[in-house]
């Protein structure tokens, strides 16, 4: 067990799923994938499990970056954090072959993100990885995340749901160093090894989305067809299409960044051949924000009606350095937009609005506590929220397989634990969405479990046996393609339970009323899956 | 079936448990107590039920005042708002003999309780009755109440927990005008009526605490008895005992009431004779509020460290205005003051803090969103709700029957569905407090259903042959004692089943975990009821 699978159970073996997710009782849990710790393409992600304070239940968190690698290369399985902090300086925790060093950092109390990071590189050296929480995770707001340094050694691949950050600051934790040098990794040096890294990268880099869309275009690509099927959440989910959508757009994007001496394509992890990361630069060719992703591009553009790159880069940028999810923070601002707090289409308000965020002021505070807190603070019924998280840039009309992991997956609304808009299916139709999510939901635990981005789920699926030989060769079992299925079921299953221990029921596992009753234009179509369908997802 | 019977049944038979508390899926029921209707003493309650926006779950609230009387005067059982209001004004529904009229009161839109009811008052005659929202009803606020006028038509008899007055607001509706005049009541003049209204007035009046303290020093009396259990809550539930409790306590208040010429006792219904009501006036004599109750003084007086009586009045009497729950808001500011927005003790502050509400900000949205909000948003753990409502004036640790009912009772944390502290039991001892609970709980059913205040309730357990010949003498029936429980006890079921499909389990039922672990000074107890005995309840 890695990733997921181990921060899932551990929860559910050793934390009181009644627990305040803020308090000593919860447990904030650091997994590198099962297989990381190698340039095997795509396999270095990194799993943080805990209570959400967001949504209530279980959470895992997953990001790119360099943690799971550094972690993997140390031999380390998990990191738990227990109990809670008395210290008034947040601290610093320190890994390396030597083992574990509390350090206090006093200096970057308070800090956000961006700041803290460059200081800790100052102190402990530019080769290490840095896991860092900014204001809003000393402030233990609820959408607050866990920054992670990338291959350049920016802090903006995200923990970015479920709050996870909140968690690391009601530790007391400001930060966690990564250091792994003179560490050996005879795992890299296998002949066996080497020549199935070779192999996979050309099997990713042989594959149109993987080889091509990506690494050209970015997650951004995604854009256009999704406004193209009508499932584009535009001005807080009210419509499906943006009509300025194609100034958002990933083709957009990849000419303007190309055009000012941006960098369109880079990998997050060592040794990715997607590169889906670009490095966003303003019109002097400074760099902005790295990476603008789809789901920011929409949530924080559409969704607010914004359609200027530079304007959702700088609010992109504002997220990552307070460390707050782009994602809930976009949402909660479509739903202040609906109260009336500000205009859709007003970047400079949208901005000033994520300002607050920074300030710690009490709008700030209810912006950061997620969309869902927003709409109760200010008596609003469209609230686009499962479990009180929020939806990403699928609308679930439209996007119904995506509506169908929303609904039941145990995280909350996140299009991550199963993304059917990847499967050739007619997105529209009811029919059979379940199905798919489920299945998708399977194989995602099974993925986040070994430490694989969800972006090589294609080809796995188009060549399971392509997975076994990765898994057996570097775990030295001998498992099948079902077994692992059976695997990721296992693990849903479990975080399933942990739901249950925390109050959730069947009922949880629904969209709010109103996309079942408020047709989206222009397919004028409804969520239309069943709850009695839903119900049987985890049957 | 009347009061609570109804609202719930309806409740539970035509309500969408899933549905969005503010929307149009979620029904307004304004029903008057089965035997309301003549000035049989203290049997004029009235209930209003709806999904909670607090909870989000069943809920019922209950007031005095001349609602009840009135409805039932004109034979009116129930007034069901459906749907969702499109009106940009506010309406005011006006019910007499004659039906329903929609009337337009433009210029109290965005008014508080008290300037809105004296217009009403001038525009509809002195003698109807009055229910009314303020601002925080407008704005769909989580605590915010109804108002009702009493017997000198103050808007001051609240119906106060759960936001029934956000439900009014999404509505549409500012105000409910009650028109009973020229109505005759055949029942007031039946002999057998008006012998029994001046039997059960005479029991009442023969009974110590219903004849002697209540009216004396008014639900107040109940301080200093439970700050010597060691179970008054005290600066943010962290004590049972306040310092100063005697500056604030019944004998105090009555003491400073009566120097000053305001009243010590009168009656918020008709006929009642128990008269636990008063009016604080300020040292020039001059009415600040009425009336200053037990769970006010508590809530806003130890809960906050507050000891000054004048301050605890202007707290209250702000939160009347504005129509929101004096015990979600009191509990609220104490959670801030363990956030650091205000000291233990600083009321001037603590009377800006609930200005806040008043003005719409979004610190005083926060508050009024209740302690739940302000926990969420300010990250604070000891936060004293159960389903995101308050407790009341009873440290559960201490009055472990009433910690109980705070877990128990489908409607949240709240004293008024079984208040333990009536009994003559040693409240410390975790035994039996389930039972006692549950028989309380049901009985509270049947006394709300009847539209009998809680405070008759020891008159009728020490002698149930009267509630009997009461009942049967109102309504022609044949009931016995045993049967009208059995009818409590179905009401209860059907909330129950109500919160079973709005999601609730048995995890709900459970206090925040701190009241399990943090010992309460001075007796060192937690509450320690054990989860399966709490679980056994509904059986």
């Amino acid at each position: 067990m890695g990733g997921r699978g181990l921060t899932s159970s551990i929860l559910l073996d050793e934390v009181n799923a009644g627990c305040y997710p803020l308090g000593e009782e919860n447990k904030l849990i650091i997994a590198p994938g099962l297989l990381a710790g190698t340039t095997l393409s795509s396999s270095n992600r990194l799993s943080v499990g805990a209570k959400s304070p967001l949504t209530g239940g279980i959470k895992e968190s997953n990001s790119g970056g360099m943690i799971a690698y550094k972690l993997a290369r140390l031999g380390i399985k998990a990191i738990i954090f227990e109990g809670k902090s008395e210290q008034p300086i947040p601290l610093t925790i320190k890994i390396d072959k030597n083992g574990i060093t509390f350090e206090k950092d006093p200096e970057i109390k308070g800090h956000n993100c961006y700041y803290s990071a460059e200081k800790l590189f100052e102190k402990y050296g530019s080769k290490v990885g840095i896991m860092v929480i900014g204001s809003a995770g000393e402030r233990r707001l609820a959408t607050a995340c866990i920054n992670c340094t990338d291959t350049n050694g920016e802090p903006c691949r995200v923990l970015g749901r479920g709050g996870m950050g909140a968690v690391m600051g009601s530790k007391g934790i400001k930060a966690i160093i990564i250091d792994d040098k003179e560490v050996q990794s005879n795992l890299q040096k296998d002949p066996k090894i080497k020549e199935l890294i070779k192999k996979f990268a050309g099997e990713l880099r042989g594959n149109i989305v993987t080889g091509e869309f990506f690494p050209k275009y970015g997650t951004a690509r995604t854009l256009m067809i999704v406004n193209s099927l009508g499932g584009l959440p535009t001005r807080n989910f009210s419509l499906g299409t943006f009509e300025k959508a194609e100034n958002i757009s990933g083709e957009k994007m990849a000419e303007l960044i190309s055009s000012r001496g941006g960098k369109t394509t880079h990998n997050c992890m060592p040794g990715c051949v997607i590169r889906c990361s670009n490095t966003f630069v303003d019109k002097n060719g400074a760099k902005v924000v790295s990476s603008l992703e789809y789901e920011t591009l929409c949530l924080m553009g559409s969704n607010l009606g914004i359609d200027n790159l530079d304007d959702i880069a700088i609010l992109n940028k504002l997220c990552n350095d307070y460390g707050v999810d782009t994602m809930d923070i976009g949402a909660a601002l479509g739903v202040l937009a609906e109260a009336g707090i500000m205009e859709f289409g007003d970047a400079n308000k949208a901005i000033e609005l994520v300002k607050e965020i920074g300030k710690g002021t009490n709008l700030g505070r209810i912006i950061a506590s997620g969309a869902g807190t927003c709409g109760k603070v200010y008596g609003i019924e469209r609230v686009p929220v499962v479990k009180n998280q929020a939806m990403a840039a699928y609308d679930p009309r439209v996007i119904k397989g995506n509506g169908v992991t929303y609904a039941t997956s145990p995280m909350g609304a996140d299009h991550t634990y199963a993304n059917t808009i990847i499967l050739q299916i007619d997105h529209l139709d009811p029919k059979g969405k379940v199905e798919a999510s489920k299945n998708l939901q399977i194989f995602t635990a099974v993925l986040d479990t070994l430490g694989f981005c969800i972006f090589t789920a294609r080809a796995f699926l188009t060549k399971p046996s392509f997975l076994e030989e990765i898994v057996n060769a570097y775990t030295g079992w001998k498992v099948t393609f079902d077994e692992l299925n059976e695997m990721g079921k296992t693990i849903l299953l479990k975080e399933r339970k942990f739901n249950e221990k925390a109050g959730f029921t069947k009922f949880h596992d629904r969209l709010p009323g109103y996309f079942k009753r408020e047709p989206l234009k222009p397919n004028n179509v409804v969520f239309d899956v069943k709850d009695e369908e839903l119900d049987t997802i985890f049957n």
